[in-house]
């Protein structure tokens, strides 16, 4: 039985040779204040500035950020980096709508609460213990501890703009789902 | 001149080394019909199912999908190929609540209307042209055609529950956000 090919309701099997190259490139959060985000980004979770791209007629600014070790394969030259972020996978890309982090009581919906849609990010890591010790001399606010509720050893916690960011580490999950 | 380590405030240009191998591994939707999400993704976007875990105490399943490329060497026991899905970059995870898909008048929430937050997910192409075409010819709603609005070359669709998809052929971006 291949899983890849699973006979679940909707999958496409036989998928056309065109969508083969397709890549899954990134995934986009507003936030308020970009010096908090980049901070909790880079600092607790570890992530590179892969480029910034401002719109001053828009007045929006996109950061695009992901893990050192691809970071680190990235050119230098601008034009070609911007083509190399959008040409790879697991990217985590932040909008700043210039302004927003003077306005008072502004905040983003984390899509938890209603109306729902948009769930979380995840990452994995290498030692969930390990991590979760990190993030709270971090003083990072968990939503759930790998101890609490049903599903155990996954963990959630929150970034600056109140998102939830699943933590797990992939070794302690290979029973997951089959309670 | 480094862009990994630009001095944007909130940068930290010294990460922890704990943080090295933390892994951004997917991005979680909620979809009301998993068998219109699991099509469209499959089908038209190319994205291969990687696990299917159920959780029938709590009603709902979780699908975990990646680009074909990535999904050829997954493994193909069950726990470990849980473990090597939460292991990877670049991973949609499908959350679908049993029932919903039943409901007349229930829908998600894309973050694109108030209240906002997160604001899509975004697919890299080799060929810009031809996945239009491609697009257009599975009948996929656009939001924004390529050569509409102020961002030319950069095309955002609609899944079956609304969320936003970019699409972008990296190459034609060189000179993006350097108007």
């Amino acid at each position: 039985m291949s899983f890849g090919t699973e006979q679940q309701p909707g999958i496409c099997t036989q998928p056309e040779a065109l969508t083969r190259d397709f890549v899954f490139n990134h995934s986009m959060l507003r936030v308020k204040d970009p010096a908090l985000a980049l901070d909790f980004y880079s600092r607790v979770l570890g992530l590179r500035l892969l480029r910034k791209l401002d719109f001053p007629e828009l007045r929006f600014s996109l950061y695009f950020l992901a893990q050192a070790l691809l970071a680190e394969d990235a050119p230098a030259e601008a034009g070609a980096r911007t083509a190399w972020t959008f040409a790879q996978r697991g990217v985590l890309e932040l909008t700043h709508n210039w302004g927003s982090e003077t306005q008072a009581g502004f905040s983003y919906h984390n899509g938890n609460t209603q109306p729902q849609g948009f769930g979380h990010i995840c990452f994995s890591v290498p030692d969930l213990d390990a991590a979760v010790a990190w993030f709270d001399r971090q003083q990072v606010p968990f939503v759930k501890r790998p101890e609490q509720g049903k599903m155990k050893d996954v963990a959630f916690i929150q970034d600056p703009d109140g998102y939830w960011i699943e933590i797990v580490e992939p070794a302690r999950l290979t029973r997951l789902g089959q309670q």
